[in-house]
């Protein structure tokens, strides 16, 4: 267990960093950059099948019955899976570590039970010897459906008389209880103070709305698993995932096994971005091998990612909000409503949360709703929810400085989240850095460089809270001195370089001593996910324990050698030493003297921490970017980009670095070209990178990040969560530049050409 | 840290065993038996390449120049390594857990440097894209030899003028310093009373010379490794071992690196009975990837694990016995001349200790020499030495018995070693078994059975100390209660079920709600091989450690949750309860309700041991067999055959009956066929399991086992180790009973069918 207050008391004495805020090269580059790291795709076993799904042509239709015995009796076929092989769970929320999970929906979407309800929804499963023959298979499954109405867009699925997706869904957060099911999941709430008293006190209020298009994460390493099923029981599985101990959870609970049956590794994961936070193949390949005994490989095509896997929510946001002459902002109002996909469970609520948390406001309202349609079902994408409600917040914010003739940084300051913000969601800020990012902006030479004729420059801020979470972490001593330690973590932005280089600089000793590793579910206590901007915080907290645990040892084990009183030596450099004037002189022993020695003082010396890490320091950024729009084309295009963060402490530059480059690109294939494209029959017209359209390296400029480091007092190095908030300003700081150098507002996403041609047009009259 | 004290008191506290003492399957077991487990030659990685040895047709010969490149020419060859490859190391002895280690030694037996010194000794590796491209490319490599004179016998070994494998090996052991180097290593002595003195109150003196053979460790799965190596120089290693942590060790010192930046996993194994406690191919594996950048896969044919890896000494021991009239040993004198093969480091230190120690004797000595020849170095093998030593003793305590016309049952029992028996090696026993097992084996119906013509009933006792020593076990609970636990030393005889059973028994859970798994040397703390009967012991010991460390940890949560003092919780049955008397009434909360509250008590519950385990308790067996010798043959059948054997407890019984099984079956190979067979040129003539002749099913009868339970007041559960002494009884059991069957006694290893012809007809005239 973490005691805070004295992790925090420590954080003073530490400041002096020997390692951390350095760029040191990471242990899993080389494997990377040479294709020896093993990810998804990549496991063999003997005896492995291939495993395909059979999808939904159907954006709605009602599964009447499947006849798969004609599949079953082709020649190298040896399982079928359908949602026969799953039991039905009820519908109920459980924890799985920080996430609140409904396993009626999950069994569902991961193979449809009563009906299909997206085009690409799972309908059966098949296991074969060759991928040719499996395909055969899927062709040979006969599934009969009764077509239903369907129904994509949000504002049509709330309307009265859409089709339902789920006959018993009724709204949650609403009173009286509905006493009609609809296609509204829930309805979230968060305010504070008086909202019509605030907007009365206003001289100014601007009030729009915005839509948003659903984007996939866009990682480049489609799904994969490898499951292996014994007579016993006993199963493993390896998968591409942020969570290997979240896919153990979900896994046992969807196919009714034992936790600690189910031993899962994370492979080396192509990127994730909040969509490998669930789970699709994984359970349908354990079902197979369960079945047949023989290990199941599955892996998605990008069409499969496209059509079957979450983006996140497409969204209408509607904003209002008012302030005095001065720049003051009385009042702050929105509406979200947020597309769930085929079940509940849409980000509206951190989109909610995120909405104003950049400002310290006395009168705030945010009502959100989740809605569900006949798309995949959403799922987490950095900073989830966030970027979508503050694009829209920041969208007005701008329109206000301009209607104020303030400059939008300074108006920003004027109202800007501070330590001892309280904010609508509930907390009480600590120490966070907005302010350093604007004033940072303000003060940055791109600010003031000059523009020319139909460029525009756009600001914009953007909040995430960052979280912490149940968390485990080991550090062995070798014999020799160096340390292997193994987090629960996968490794996506660099935390086995940022945890050994914190490891380290904990124990004294240098980075390179450290070998980091990734650990299966066997292997550690239960870790929950890469996600959230928790690993370099939670993990890190881990270690640090970990770390000042072994310091612990090591001192009682020099004690035993020198007969001296524990409380005389002390740890200092990676050293033993005694205290000055302890008995016997001066002594001191390296840890490698200390290891070599292990046996003979008590046995191996190994420390670890389990903890629920709390404590997590909200993030603060501010963009700047400059664009130019092509009046003849409406093409935008991004000139500069200067990305500004408080990362509390970065603990290794490069790295954070890296997330702020990473969150504008992918912001800018937000505002600027990505969205899903349906027909009529509620088919995905553009399930493929050629026609949905993420940037390539010319699409963006050299990114300009600018680090602030406004430490997090609850953690012990100061860290905070880095990888959600750079993907929030991008959209708003894009629109509030195209606005600039258009004069005009747009209020769509994304600004493709298409549609910055109409709006011109349409201006022009 | 282990507080042996305390474990000692808790053990009688814990004597009725829910689930220690029953026999539930193995997790590994279906695995197993389906082909699934994953043993050293079953692991690909992609770009893997074959690595081939090139080894010494000489016995002994100085290698003049090694010429490799007409075969590094070849293409499709990667890599070839020599001993320019790894740096020479001082002979020095190192310790490696609890073996010392000279590296000079072992570098050269992995690769031989200034001389082959025996047939098979590898000279050269290779890797190349195909199996047939490295055995052309071995072909291609020039070696230029000097053959020198070879020495094969231990005695002509000794001689004076017998080549010498080492010019700067002087004896260890012998004082003064000798002024001549010599092929004996090292002298070693154990002595007690007066032995001159103790001859002179014998009414009887028997004194007998016998010969043993070296005889192969067997196991059915010849020595195989993959290695990987990367650019920035981490590695990582799978390969079948007894432990991965030796491995470790071994090869980052031969190879110059860090221990955290290797890697190693120990496969599935085929067996090891103390052969797979060393390092051959590994080693070149490693060097070879190194140097290439490629995984490299090598594997041993059956004969080269005959010429090249370590059988167990072939000896000469000279054991002289005095008694008197009444059957009490006075004295007792041996002398032992064990081979080691190319390089020091036989076990007669182990033979001398375990010699006499099942006797209470006021006088007795032994000495005992470690004399190098040019064979293959000999490694652990089940009970390192003792075999050999007490073959020769228990015959002639069964002469003895004869001549004094005591039953040998008797004999023993008037001379037991028991419970405050001081051993000529040094410490006083505790509670032993010997008098239990000899009570058994009298009390036996097997003792009494009529026998035939040309039948003889032989008994025979045997001694193994055992060892403890460095160890780790950590326990993970998953969230609904179910556990993994982590051992570090490879299964073998069944310690994921044992290590299980343990951790169940001390949580109070049933036995499948723990799920073992053994882990690589990055998962856990430096954990000493699956060896010298310490698995069961220290394994347990530690996996006990962490269950108490775990339920610690529940009290506390349950005592958070019920806002009670911690003294008032208490663990039973599975279960926190709150103490009769305490405040709220009676409460209680299972396993998995206190993990699935874990994240809100604090976060994960997660238990770890790291020890250096003391008071491994000595193991007694006494065997008794009959045999039918076939008098035109000279062949002996074995007709009956029980195993007594004290176990202290007896985890999981079938098991131990295991051990006692396969100890009788490898003694009855030792016994009556096995043997090498050198010709003139120090090479070996029967390097393949035709010629090399290991029992059969149809050669063995069913065993009988009885385990007899005197508890190790040492061990939480009274758990002696029980893999080693079983195969020290059969070769003087077999012995005396051949002796009885033929009235004549046989004094050389195998008892094959030539020599008992060979003993009858010499007999007979």
């Amino acid at each position: 267990m973490n005691d805070l207050t004295t992790t925090a008391a420590m954080n003073l004495r530490e400041r002096e960093f020997k390692i951390v805020g350095t760029r040191p090269p990471r242990p899993d580059g080389v494997d990377k950059v040479t294709g020896r790291a093993r990810f998804g795709a990549d496991l063999f076993l003997p005896n492995m099948l291939v495993g395909k799904v059979l999808r939904s042509p159907h954006a709605h239709a009602r599964i009447k019955s499947i006849d798969a015995s004609k599949a079953l009796a082709l020649p190298g076929v040896k399982a079928i899976v359908t949602c026969a092989d799953f039991g039905d769970l009820p519908s109920e929320f459980i924890p799985a570590g920080e996430m609140m999970v409904n396993y009626r929906d999950m069994t569902r979407n991961i193979m449809a039970r009563e009906k299909a309800l997206y085009v690409g929804h799972a309908v059966a499963a098949v296991a074969a010897t060759t991928d040719a023959i499996a395909a055969q298979a899927l062709a040979l499954i006969k599934v009969d459906y009764e077509v239903l109405p369907h129904v994509i867009d949000v504002e049509a699925a709330m309307a009265p008389g859409a089709p339902l997706l789920h006959e018993n869904m009724y709204t949650i957060g609403v009173e009286p209880k509905p006493a009609q099911p609809s296609n509204v999941a829930k309805r979230v709430e968060f305010a504070l103070g008086d909202i019509a008293a605030g907007f009365a006190k206003a001289d100014v209020v601007i009030e729009r709305e915005f839509n948003t298009a659903p984007v996939h994460q866009g990682y480049i390493e489609p799904h994969a698993c490898l499951a292996s099923v014994s007579e016993d029981g006993q199963a493993e599985l390896w998968c591409t995932t942020q969570g290997q101990f979240i896919v153990r959870s979900f896994c046992a609970k969807l196919l009714g096994m034992e936790h600690a049956k189910l031993r899962v590794t994370a492979t080396e994961i192509g990127g994730g971005f909040g969509g490998k936070t669930v789970v699709y193949l994984e359970p349908l390949a354990l079902a197979l091998s369960r079945k047949c005994k023989q290990p199941v490989k599955m892996t998605m095509t990008r069409a499969e990612v496209f059509e079957a896997t979450g983006p996140t929510s497409g969204a209408k946001v509607w904003v209002k909000i008012g302030a005095t002459r001065e720049g003051k902002i009385t009042a702050a109002d929105a509406l979200l409503k947020y597309q769930a996909g085929a079940f509940q469970g849409s980000p509206v609520g951190p989109g909610a949360m995120c909405a104003f948390a950049p400002y310290d406001l006395e009168n705030v309202r945010v009502i959100g709703f989740d809605v569900v349609s006949n798309r995949p079902k959403v799922a987490a994408y950095r900073a989830p929810g966030a970027p979508i409600s503050e694009y829209a917040v920041e969208s007005v914010i701008d329109e206000l400085a301009k209607k104020l003739n303030i400059d939008p940084i300074e108006l920003r300051l004027k109202n800007a989240a501070k330590e001892g913000t309280k904010a609508a969601y509930g907390p009480k800020f600590g120490p966070v850095g907005l302010v350093q990012t604007l004033e940072a902006a303000r003060a940055h030479a791109h600010y003031q460089a000059p523009l020319k004729a139909n460029q525009g420059r756009g600001v914009a801020s953007g909040f995430w809270f960052n979280i912490g979470g149940e968390t485990c972490a080991t550090l062995n001593l070798a014999e020799d001195g160096s340390v292997t330690l193994i987090a629960g973590t996968p490794d996506i932005g660099g935390p086995r370089a940022s945890l050994a280089m914190m490891g380290a600089e904990a124990l004294g000793i240098p980075y390179d001593k450290v070998r980091p590793s990734i650990g299966d579910t066997s292997s550690l206590g239960f870790t929950f996910l890469t996600g959230g901007s928790r690993v370099t915080f939670s993990s890190g907290m881990a270690v640090i324990e970990a770390a000042r645990n072994m310091i612990a040892q090591l001192r009682e084990r020099a004690a035993k050698l020198w007969e001296l009183p524990l409380d005389q030596v002390i740890w200092e450099g990676g050293c033993a030493r005694s205290a000055s004037g302890s008995a016997g002189g001066e002594k001191k022993m390296t840890l490698a003297e200390l290891a070599a020695a292990a046996g003979k003082t008590g046995g191996p010396i190994v420390a670890n921490a389990a903890i629920n890490a709390q404590g997590a320091g909200p993030g603060f950024a501010t963009h700047v970017v400059d664009v130019e729009v092509d009046r003849e084309t409406g093409a935008v295009k991004i000139l500069r980009y200067t990305a500004i963060q408080d990362a509390g402490k970065a603990v290794h530059p490069a790295y954070v670095e890296g997330q702020m480059h990473g969150g504008a690109v992918q912001g800018i294939g937000w505002a600027l070209n990505e969205e899903y494209i349906y027909n009529a029959k509620g088919q995905l017209e553009n399930a493929g990178f050629l026609d949905y359209r993420t940037p390539v390296a010319s699409d963006v400029p050299m990114i300009d990040t600018v680090i602030v480091e406004v430490p997090n007092p609850r953690h012990p190095y100061g860290v905070r969560g880095v990888g959600e908030t750079p993907i929030v300003p991008p959209m708003a700081a894009i629109a509030n530049a195209v606005a600039n150098a258009l004069g005009l507002r747009m209020t769509q996403l994304p600004m493709s050409p298409p549609r910055v041609l109409e709006a011109i047009e349409r201006a022009a009259g």
